[in-house]
Formats: structure tokens, sequence, C-alpha cells
């Protein structure tokens, strides 16, 4: 989820980066919820809970959400990742069921929750269509009040300056100022129950963020801290043999936000940019597509690949295999297409000279290994 | 300068952590600040910048800082830790000379300066005195807007919730969600004039308090990610031999800034404890008091001393010695008297029978050693 493809380059200084203003961190702590909202909520406006519909029929999440007055709580499908039409369908129903706008919204689940979350929390105050604000810098209102709330540990969207949506046109972030959540809720708990290979899926996507933005020519000490931490913690978490699960659940919740703050000044590389190309052509999933990718990549990220086989083989997960193999000529063609159009990342991992390596020979070759 | 002397026991879950909103990082950055605050200045509303007066006749800096209109640049001193009077005092000045609050206040200068700028940023819209705000959570209305840049890296105050005051009757942090900046410029090129003393005791004001949380009771994984990354920084800064002095310069900003994160769930212990009781009858300043303590903390941290020793030896420090060599038996008993006061940070670094450990007797013993 993590991803800085949509970046411009900056004329006029260091990008002044935003921080989530207030963070509480603790096993058991998403019963704060109540309380902190308590201090938001304004007259009748409702507070609106955007939560993951894998916890539908799961009483021990969603009886512990308090409805107050005329709250409402919205279930949300993540089969496919989030989409403008699906953020301009919330705010409508919200538009037309309130006359006011409300106290605030509360994202409950994985990076698609609260990606949709921050984007509905800024479409109730900027007009038009969500597709319309997908890039850098185009909102011009602060958003309503919104609080994030992950179930899910790895994507980085807890911490982060955008939110990635498919559009009509593109898919592509809305990255503004307006775009990170007023408050974060990190309760490791609330991990628990997440299938082992989502589980690792989402926690590889903090892992190979963190290594193509070390190893590239894009950073700088800040982001670079950030970095190696979250490098450091998934190393630990995912092949150390010292960790208790409730140690490595909260661990990885931190390596998720230090990845996420460490794309600050940095930029992803290689593996996104072939993972991109999946998801365009086949509907490949974020994480999964960045590891059916990495998986392949020794050449450019040899101790990170190393690293990461070594993962795969400890928590015995299988990938899936030859899922470019039928793919037509056109297909491939417009893959390759994909992956090359984005210029930033490929700088950023090869350095000035990349078209001399990053040829659609490689590129093909690379894809018909997976 | 990092400290958590005063904070209480928490009943009601798990503390709600300000993070500072805004933060640029980048060599060069300072130039910056000037498009900052345009957007921030309101009508004729001066914005007053307090820089330490070591800078007063280094054109380098001072010449860099652009006042518009009727801002104000106050040179503050700090031969002396801040102290209430002082910042009653600046405050004063800014209401006599102006009828609107400020736009913003902007602090220039090391963990003092900081301090400074936030508590004056406090009292222009609290009434009475800083000494009363002394505390956890006293502040009842937002700060003016309030800009910290740090000249010098260790203290971690650009980043943390406390400004450390010394008042009539205490000195204690005004500790409070509304004491963080609104703003952090973080320009590593700033430090590059930093006598090596006291680069060294103030980078070790970081390396200390990562030491003594990081090995308390008091721990979550949190603040252990940001104390582990900070310790992990300090490490490479002092001893390796492959930095060159802009790369070291940009890691210890950062060292600092995580070791303030740090703070937000956890404790020091056995070094700033016996520190805090130099300071109460010797007035030795923070930096420096914790560097002369630790070297005689073997016993407590064995790992962290041992390589506080080699950074000394690498560096060529020089610490006082025999500094409670003349002591009169009633400033020894009131050293120990205030040392052994701060309870939390003998609880935090040996359990719940600290007492069985911290006797005045072993007291005695470790301070006719230093």
């Amino acid at each position: 989820m993590i991803e800085k493809v949509e970046q411009p380059t900056v004329n006029d200084g260091y990008r002044n980066f935003p921080m989530v203003p207030k963070v509480v961190f603790g096993k058991g702590s998403f019963d704060q919820l109540e309380q902190i909202l308590a201090a938001e909520r304004k007259d009748r406006a409702p507070f609106v809970f955007i939560v993951d519909d894998i916890f539908e029929n799961q009483p021990s999440l969603v009886d512990r959400i308090t409805l107050k007055f005329n709250d409402k709580l919205i279930f949300a499908s993540t089969i496919e990742e989030p989409k403008t039409t699906q953020v301009d369908e919330i705010v409508k129903k919200i538009r037309t069921e309130y006359k006011e706008l409300p106290s605030g919204i509360i994202g409950i689940g994985g990076g698609s929750i609260l990606d949709l979350a921050k984007a509905v929390s800024i479409m109730l105050t900027n007009s038009g269509s969500a597709s319309e604000y997908q890039g850098w810098d185009l909102v011009k209102k602060k958003a309503v009040y919104h609080v994030g709330i992950p179930t899910i540990s790895g994507t980085g969207a807890e911490v982060s300056r955008t939110c990635v949506l498919t559009g009509p046109e593109k898919k592509l972030g809305i990255n503004s100022d307006y775009t990170p959540f007023d408050q974060v809720i990190l309760d490791p708990d609330l991990c628990m129950g997440v299938p082992k290979n989502q589980w690792f899926y989402t926690g590889m996507d903090c892992f190979i963020h963190c290594v193509e933005s070390l190893q590239g020519t894009f950073l700088n000490a800040f982001s670079q801290s950030y970095g190696e931490k979250a490098y450091d913690l998934c190393v630990e978490i995912f092949l150390s043999d010292d960790l208790t699960a409730e140690e490595a659940r909260a661990k990885l919740m931190m390596a998720s936000w230090h990845g996420g703050m460490s794309i600050a000044y940095s930029q992803v590389g290689v593996a996104h940019a072939l993972s991109y190309g999946l998801g365009y052509v086949l509907g490949t999933k974020h994480g999964i597509g960045n590891c059916i990718v990495f998986n392949h990549l020794e050449e450019f990220y040899p101790d990170g690949v190393k690293l990461f086989k070594q993962m795969m083989e400890k928590h015995d997960i299988d990938l899936p295999v030859g899922i470019c193999s039928q793919l037509t000529d056109a297909q491939m063609e417009t893959m390759i297409d994909t992956a090359l159009g984005l210029e930033p990342l490929w700088e950023n991992a090869l350095g000035n000279n990349w078209r001399d390596i990053a040829t659609r020979e490689k590129l093909r070759e690379l894809y018909l290994k997976m």
C-alpha cells in the first residue's frame, strides 16, 4: 500500500511533512476510542465508522464499538482495492442521511479501509468526485476529523500522507496535507485473527518497501532512520525465534508505523514498478504482488531477497507461480509499458542510466519467471 | 533535558501522545522558514524569534533570519537553564510592546532555548506566571503557534511534550498537549559550530536516556522501537569511523528526534535520579551532569557504561572529577534526598524493591566517586 509513485519533483526545498498529531499505543487501547471521540463530538453531528466487512460477524470487535445518538456503522468490502466510486457512494449516502457534516470518520481495518476512511473524510468537505483529487496537493479544504485504527500491520496507511484509490482513469493516491489521520489508535490485539498468508504478505509490504527505499538513491537521514528501524523489526519478527506472538504483533505494528514514516523523503523501486504492472493487467493485489515480484529480484536486491526467501521458508508460505505464462503478447506489452512508465522508481533504484539496465527484454524475462 | 520525572501514574488507559504535526528535514532547510511563516502570519501580529545569544555575533545565522513588519528578535542567555521568571519577563515584554498576540514564536537554539520558546508560547495565552503551570496537564488554553529549530542535537526538546523550567519552588516541566511545537525544522547544518565537549555531553543526553529507558521496566513496543533506533544511531555516530562529519550531524539530529519520541511510554532511571541531585545542590547542568554520573554506573548499566567509556576515549573527553569531595554533610544529605525522592525513576530502573538496592549509603558512595 505504501507508495510514492505519484510523487512530483520538489524544486522549492524539502517537503514539509505532516505527522499524525495524536497517537495511542497499547494492548487493549481500542477501548479508549469512546473517550477520545467524546471530546470531538459536535452537537448532533454523528460519528461514522467504516469497518472492514470481515468483522461483520465478529462480535468480539463490533460489540466494542459504541454507537451513540445517530452514529452510523458502515461495513465496507475489501475484496477489491478501494475505488473512487466507492468513496463517492459512501459520501453520497452520508450527505443524504444527515443534514450536518459528521463529527468524524473512523476507519477500522487494513490499508484499504484506512485509505477509504481518509478519502471519505476529505470528500465530505470538498465538492465533486474523489477522482478529481487523485494526485499531489489537489485538496483545498481541511477534511472532517478522522481516526485510523489498523487491524493488520504493514501497509503504513495509518501514518501516510496518501490514500491510494483506483479511479476511472488511474490508480493514484489523494496525496495532501489533509490526508493523514487526526488520531491513530494502535492496539496490537486487533491483529490477533489475521490469517497467516495475509499477515505475511502485508508484513512484506513494509519489508520490501524498506529494502527498496534504503537501497535507493533518493534517501536522506530522516527517512533512512525510520526505514532502518522498520527493516530491523521485520527481520526480528519474521526470522527470530525469541518473540512471543504478542511481542511480534506489537513490533509489527511499529514496523508498519516506521515504514510509513520513512516514505517522507524516500522512494520505492524495482519491486513496486513491476508489481504495478501485475496489478494493472492481472488485478493482482498490492501485498501479494510485491511478494511474487520480489522473489525474483536477487540481482537488484541480493541481501533483501535472501532474507525474504528465508522468511518464506520459515513461515511455510507458498506463492502462486506461472501467473504470467498465459498472457497474450499484447498483455505482456501493456504490463511492461505500465512498469517502465514509473520512471522515478527506476531512477531511484538504478540511477540515471536505468534505461540501460531495465530493458523491455529484461522485464519480459522477469515477468515470465513469475 | 529529556525528562519524565513529573510523570503521574496513568490509571485511565494509555497516554494519547501528541506528535509534532509538521516537520521539514534537510541540509539548508532553515532557509524555508520564511516561506513557512508567511502562511501563518496574521495581519499585523508579529513573529517573535527567541535565539540563543551565542549567535548574537554570528551573522552566518542571524543574517538568514528575515524580520518583516514589526517582527522582533530576542537573544536569550543559556548560561543557566531556563527559569519561570525568564519566561514571565519575555511574555511581559511582548505584551507591553504589542497590542495583539504574536502570529508565532520561533525558538532557535539548544534545549534551553526550545523549552523557553515553548513556555513563552503557552504563557501568551494563559494568565499568571509560568510557575503555576509546572506539572502535568495544567495548561488550559492552546498556545500561540510555535516553531522549534534546534542548533544542537540530543535533548529531544524539539519533539517532546514538556519544557523544563526552574521555578521558585521546583524544577519541573510544563507537560501538556499544548507544549509540543506546531512546526519543527531540522537542518543539520545549523549544528556545524558546536564545540566538541558540548556536542558530546548533549549527544550523551540522548544516549543515556535510551540506555535507561530500554533497560527499564516501564517500556512498551512503541517507545522501545524509537529508543532502540536512537541508541543504534548514537553507537554509530560516536564509535564508528565510517561517517563523514556531515552524515554524523544528520544522524545525530535523528537520534535526538527518536530519543525524544521514545519518552512517550518510557521513563528514565538511576543516572537521571543522581544527576538531579547534582543539579539541585551544585547547579550542574543536565548534559554534563548525566555524563559525570553515568560514568560510575557500571553495576546498573554494564553494557551502556562500557560503550560510554569507549566514546569518551575515542573523542578525548575529560570529565570533571571530585566534584562532590568538598560537600558538607548537610549538602550530601540534601543531594541524596533529592535523588531518592524521584521514586518512579528508581522503580523503573530497579523494580518494586528498589529501596533494598538504592540505599543512602550506596548513593553516598557513588556521589563520592564523582
